[in-house]
């Protein structure tokens, strides 16, 4: 029994299948009922718009919707809920019982960066097939790119220094693990977080908290018995209660050899200078200082003047800066070949099954994203034009020898270096470049 | 082998052991080395401060902390992983091999309201055994308690009317199963989230999308699937194209029978109305109307007006509307009896063991919520006068009999009629009733 008196449902061990909104369930019933469950459909993901004032968005969790995708079955656990609340009818639990995704899917790439109107992602499949999967899709890439996008701008304005994730206390703890693995993905050196190491291999890192030190009798005998279980190199939380004497007795502890300091608290740039200077004077030229303690990247970006060493960002980066959800939608695009749209309101979408690439100058700098038909003549694609969207999943399985986290932080990198100089600013404004509809584009 | 090209260790079946930051283990493994392991301590959560401007906070997650504290156990799988990143010594892995959480824990039952200081959770044990859990118990009070504290405002602007979630794809699929809880405890009366109907028996409804509509001929051929499917009591979704042709449509399939249209996009409180008109002159006086698209707090009190049945609220229930963390913190503030706490900055802490009660008018209005220590001469309570924590867990057993989702939600009924009426207000402001720590309260 749960705390709620109810006695839960089973749950068959990792099936995804009811991270799913309700309709879809009871559309597909509906749809199966008049046929038009069969209809070969296209349904596309993107967003109508960035983040108010972002400049771009990095698209982030495709590797984790594989991963659920392979996962979404209705065992006997999910069909016993569904029809004990009564969802769907029989003939339609049996259909589940057999479902598989068989379709396509085609999308950009972790680490691709994305504007209003790219096409993040396309499946393709029969409308019952293809309906099921709005949720699960949009769960994992809204999370997941909202927290990859605030973590890039993050990491440019470290610029270069190294920055850690230490948020997971401020989110769901599931979501945590998610987010650490987006940071990553972004140019974050490592998490606190230590389930993102075992299930994607992220780094691991950190030393201590103020309990540490509250737990000892005095600071000195806390930093002592850091130091003999993690060796000199470890960083040693300096202001539990006065910072200057903390450093002091930090260097008297571990001798100049000392890893690093950390300071969570207080005007981190002027404490830095001022730690700085003492550790200078005490000899300990090489002891780097770390800063933490809500920071964003305004923050970050504020202290490159100051002697920091790196960062530690935590609530800033789970909460998306702002910006907690990408707003991606999935929009069926086309039906039977015909483009298909929603048309009363302005939440219009462009119909039709599209492809995207990236325009650039020959010196390599970006100038607009391309979205087409795919059915239609494509633009013209000079040799310095980059396609974006690879294929993804083929006959419903997902097609091998996918990028690997580490390509795809690369893909990032060089992404981010192709962006027109004002599309790096962390100020409000604009897309970093626009997305261009061909004129040989219908609309609706 | 996942994309990143890493073999991840394996994972015991719902362990949430890993769901905690790398520091906790390296401050036990130094512990266990000089003894401090074994002093006994007093963690108290709380949150320093509300949301900007809001009123006040609402307590969720405490049963899920309750379930994954029941499941936090290193097994060979997390082990293997804690030996693989050297992240401990192998003593220490030992000792966690062992650990099973011995301590007791206190709390504000979930539904109840909190305020600035309040000490919403109190975990007592040893410091090894403590200071395990706090990331986890942070993870999950923070991320339930800030959607639960959003919910409830809406509920509050909902004045009584229908509400519904639906926000599953804007947040991390796991996350959304807790958001859908959160909110049903907050007083949402449904959620889309079939998982969360699953594992915590949470009514679940839904029928259609634009899609549905899309996927067939006409949006007449769509509404007669849906309703041979649902029956005439289904609610149609009417703004695929264009609304009042599509309450005509609706009216004509399903007769004045109809159980419900609903209104995604556009202006809804004038296309609310129109909509009644159009109903009611085609004599469909029954049928409801429910309106949807990003709508929060705010404008769902601008439509008290409207002739709006229902509300379904997606994007800024799952994001806290605007604030999607609790920021609740976990602090060290006994040990050996003696009070701690940090001292170096703005971001002082209250040290020692605290108990609460909230004082009320005789009329049943609060007054203030006095916090005070376990140790001291506690304050003088009149029968008006309500103690707020409860024994949650006793020698490391959960305490059986917890209160029900069904009576939280009544506690939280209860506790929001006893708040001053500014208090209820959206308007952003002070908290409604202030946290009073007595006089004879040593500080620090």
């Amino acid at each position: 029994m749960t705390s709620s008196g109810h006695a839960p449902a089973r749950r068959s061990a990792g099936s995804s299948a009811l991270f799913t909104d309700h309709y879809e369930l009871t559309m597909l019933s509906a749809a199966l009922r008049d046929g038009t469950a069969d209809r070969p459909c296209v349904f596309e993901v993107f967003a109508r718009r960035l983040p108010d004032g972002r400049r771009y968005g990095v698209v982030a969790g495709v590797d984790r919707v594989l991963d659920a995708l392979a996962n979404f079955r209705f065992d006997d656990a999910e069909l016993e809920m569904l029809a004990r609340d009564e969802v769907v009818d029989g003939e339609t639990l049996e259909w589940l019982r057999r479902y598989r995704f068989s379709g396509d899917v085609d999308g950009y790439p972790e680490g691709e960066l994305y504007f209003p109107g790219s096409p993040v992602l396309t499946v393709r499949g029969t409308f019952a097939e293809a309906v099921l999967l709005e949720t699960l899709v949009l769960s994992i890439l809204n999370h997941d790119s909202a927290i990859a996008s605030a973590a890039a701008r993050m990491v440019s304005a470290a610029n270069g220094r190294r920055i850690i994730e230490m948020g997971s206390r401020r989110t769901h703890e599931e979501s945590a693990v998610a987010a650490a693995r987006a940071a990553h993905l972004a140019g974050f050196a490592g998490t606190s977080n230590l389930e993102a190491g075992r299930r994607y291999g992220i780094p691991t890192t950190g030393t201590s908290a103020h309990s540490f030190t509250l737990v000892h009798d005095s600071e000195h005998e806390a930093f002592a018995a850091q130091v003999a279980a993690l060796g000199t190199g470890t960083t040693l939380l300096v202001d539990t209660y006065d910072i200057s004497r903390g450093i002091d007795t930090a260097i008297e502890v571990a001798g100049t050899g000392l890893g690093a300091i950390r300071i969570d608290s207080g005007d981190v740039g002027v404490l830095a200078r001022q730690a700085r200077e003492q550790l200078d004077a005490l000899g300990a030229t090489g002891t780097r200082i770390v800063v933490s303690g809500d920071l964003d990247e305004h923050a970050i970006a504020a202290l490159r003047a100051e002697p920091v060493d790196g960062y530690g960002v935590g609530t800033s980066l789970v909460t998306g800066s702002g910006a907690p959800t990408a707003s991606m939608v999935y929009k069926l695009v086309e039906v039977d070949g015909r483009p298909v749209a929603k048309r009363s309101s302005h939440k219009e979408s462009r119909g039709g099954h599209k492809e995207a690439f990236r325009r650039h100058k020959p010196t390599g700098t970006a100038i607009e994203e391309v979205v087409y038909p795919v059915d239609g003549p494509p633009p013209k694609q000079g040799e310095d034009d980059r396609p974006l969207r690879i294929p993804l999943v083929r006959d419903g399985e997902v097609v091998p020898d996918r990028p690997s986290l580490e390509d795809n932080r690369q893909r990032l990198r060089h992404a981010l270096v192709s962006v027109p100089w004002e599309g790096l600013k962390l100020s409000h404004g604009e897309p970093a470049i626009p997305t261009v509809f061909p004129d040989s584009y219908g609309h609706g």
